[in-house]
């Protein structure tokens, strides 16, 4: 695919600085460009970086326009413009419609004739398979699964029986959803399973990275509302409702029954406690553990960064001993009589 | 399936506290239920619930029936009497005998003819398949397997050579059964593969999570006993053995080499190092590194919940600076001759 | 395959105290050997366990053999000579050339003659297969992938498009290597998905563990260096580069555009924040958080070990009120006039 840099002005309302008349036919990365392609300017820390580019052309916002050697596309929002041009110039090959010989779909199942059902797929009864979605090779479908239209299962994505899946939903390989909660009832010793019976339903736009497990809900449904974004190794755990456009990065842990709100951003390795309610608008940064329901939007934090490892060691060695310092403090309190009725009681036994 | 309360009450050796020829048909939640629902009451904080609930019987403790609004199923373990009524009326649908014709059995492989080999399974020599057990679409079983009777892979799951699963196992879709554990010797700058030459022995009753791994030993067996139940995204790595009725959270990793006792509990994204050894009976909280083995049963931490980001800043910085604190205590001792003997060359260096 | 001790001396070069015609067929580890068996003893630490081994031979260093009460082969690197010997005693059965019949290949791929291709396998159109490379069962390989010889994937592998995999690299089951990196531009309160056009490079004599994910490059490739191990449930983002000899433990997390070094060895739960590089050389212990460049060689840690709850609650308690115990130390500083011009303005806000 190949464009002039006046179509792709046109086509997304860019302001153009440059010959029309110049082809573009690839995205390339701001240092690393070459002629041809088209690149982006958003973080302003980059912009150095602006004069030795060898793209043709660079979406940008118009405070940058000056600096901008070659071309340039002048966008309210660049990334998201580079985004769309990016889509433009590299479409994802279509998926003929159909069924390949080797898939397995049952008598029963219903598959849109616009449907893509790719090479030792396996599809159960009383499934319904929308107009383009494309099911890729060796994925497994279950009994009773609805997935709209324009859905994507890469490949080898597993979906368990009763699952429902939105318009335009893209999930990567190795994705597993509706697999059982983790839903045990003590008795003496043993772990009696508590049957799961719920479902999972995820909304439209939504993104479920590779080797990401959705649980089932052990009674009603784990929820994903539309535009929810999923990293890979994601966990989420039975009967977790994540709101719209909330998103996480690798290696999240979302314990059962979590209510998370709209618009979250979840960084890489955080985890979420069982039953806790996290409301909308919440950054969670990396390696954090929220043990506690979150009530206001903002920032939170529970990760410490490295050091190296003798300064580490010593650290965690105060750190150990903190409770000899608050004594040790205590005393000279008492001693100067500097103690002030605010730490009365507080931190001195 | 439909069953009256009286039916339920005489199965599962219940009290009944209201009409015993109401039928009920499903499981429910007790602030979501609809009548023709059974429900129950474990956690003594929901009590408060119980007024509103709409199901047609509740499972409950003998002290809570006097607030029980509808029928009541007493039972001394209202949470495990609940999970056997649920998988009564939830029954997992029977999976018919025989072997697809899709699927790929070796002729020197052994099935059990009351087994069911699913679609696009294949199945390796000298591997023998239990009565009743259930290889869901897409297994992968190589050779030299032993699968007892009653285990159910769910969909998608690997097992690897000369491996042993017990009766009635459970394991979930993505799961890998065998694969080789992470052993390489140094030899200069590179990592020469030390050949993983053991198994994996796996118990009876044993639930096995979503996309979960358990290596193969690299001399000798990884062992989990009879019980244990592990959720998603879990790595147990050679050599380990993982004593019976432990339970696992999501994303918990176990290196190498690691002995852990029987009715332990280990919480999300614990992880353990190589070669430690845990009791029986112990508990480790979410997120704790556990790097010295543990010899008494208790509960074990070493997460710190989350805070506001500007908090948690300010704490960090605090922490990093813990050794000028101390200086600063030291200093303030000697100017005031408070220092007791007991700190005496600890902590003022 | 059973050889006598005397074989095994000259062809890897070992000294050897002890009759050379003694035959061994098997490895074992030191405290559960056999008769028959080859052992090792690497760690000086395992030395008291020698005397009671009843293997027919163990290989260690020189300084070991007096204490050895069996043959002893001497090595520099004995856990290097005992990997070599592994690898010959058991050998990985030999999977025949050819393309199972119900694999599906496309025309359009090119698979060497003497390659493996297991069943239910799909390959897509412009890939090409080495010489003597193994893809076994229920690998999906998509279209324009280059596989060299001797690559080795076990089993349900997903190799997504335009990946390149260097020869002897092996991939164990459940990896996913392609996947779309997590990339998203804002545009209001949704995220609009950024095209992932980049692919992935993997060198010679990689490791790729189970259900291990590599991310394709956003623009550009994601590097994987000769020599890279990677263990199971590893995230690695797009566009990062690993150096040559790079080692990686369970559940590390690798955020995008990450350059690591080579030789560097990152422990189980490690998480690098995106955009850093580390450079060689650099040990990373358990549980850290990296969120800043390293830029000289040593070990880096960043995680706590456990304590008895109570202790860490205390602890975690002692922590979270810093802020206090610092205005307390001032307060008595001011008292006592001990404050060091070092401190000033430091610490007593």
């Amino acid at each position: 695919m190949s464009l002039t840099l006046g179509e792709l002005a046109v086509r997304f309302g860019c302001g153009l600085h440059g010959d029309p008349d110049v082809r573009v036919d690839s995205v390339a990365a701001l240092s690393n460009a070459h002629p041809g392609s088209v690149t982006f300017l958003a973080n302003p820390r980059h912009r150095p970086r602006l004069a030795g580019t060898r793209a043709s052309a660079v979406v940008l916002e118009a405070s940058a326009v000056a600096e901008c050697p070659v071309a340039a596309l002048v966008a309210v929002n660049p990334h998201a413009t580079f985004a769309r041009i990016a889509a433009l110039l590299h479409p994802r090959p279509a998926a003929p419609p159909g069924i390949h010989p080797s898939a397995l779909v049952s008598p029963e199942a219903r598959v849109d004739p616009e449907a893509h059902i790719g090479a030792f797929v396996s599809i159960g009864p009383r499934t319904v398979i929308g107009p383009r979605a494309v099911i890729g090779p060796h994925c497994v479908v279950e009994d009773g699964v609805e997935i709209a239209e324009d859905v994507h299962l890469v490949a080898r994505v597993t979906v368990c029986h009763n699952v429902k899946i939105g318009a335009r939903t893209l999930v990567h390989p190795g994705a597993v959803i509706g697999s059982d909660g983790f839903g045990f009832a003590r008795e003496g010793e043993r772990w009696l399973k508590v049957p799961q019976v719920g479902g999972v339903v995820i909304g439209a736009d939504v993104e479920i990275g590779a080797n990401t497990t959705i649980d089932r809900g052990a009674i009603g449904d784990t929820v994903l509302a539309d535009g929810v974004k999923l990293d890979n190794h994601i966990q989420i755990g039975h009967n977790c409702v994540i709101g719209a456009h909330t998103a996480m990065a690798a290696h999240v842990g979302v314990s059962g029954s979590v209510t998370i709100g709209q618009r979250c951003m979840l960084a890489g390795k955080v985890g979420v406690v069982g039953h806790l309610t996290i409301c909308d608008d919440v950054t969670v940064t990396g390696y954090t553990m929220v043990s506690h329901s979150i009530r206001h939007p903002g920032v939170y934090s529970g990760g410490i960064p490295a050091e190296d490892a003798r300064t580490w060691r010593r650290l965690v060695g105060r750190f150990k001993r903190l409770d000899s310092l608050v004594r040790r403090v205590a005393a000279v309190e008492r001693a100067t009589g500097t103690r002030s009725t605010v730490h009365q009681g507080e931190d001195d036994d």
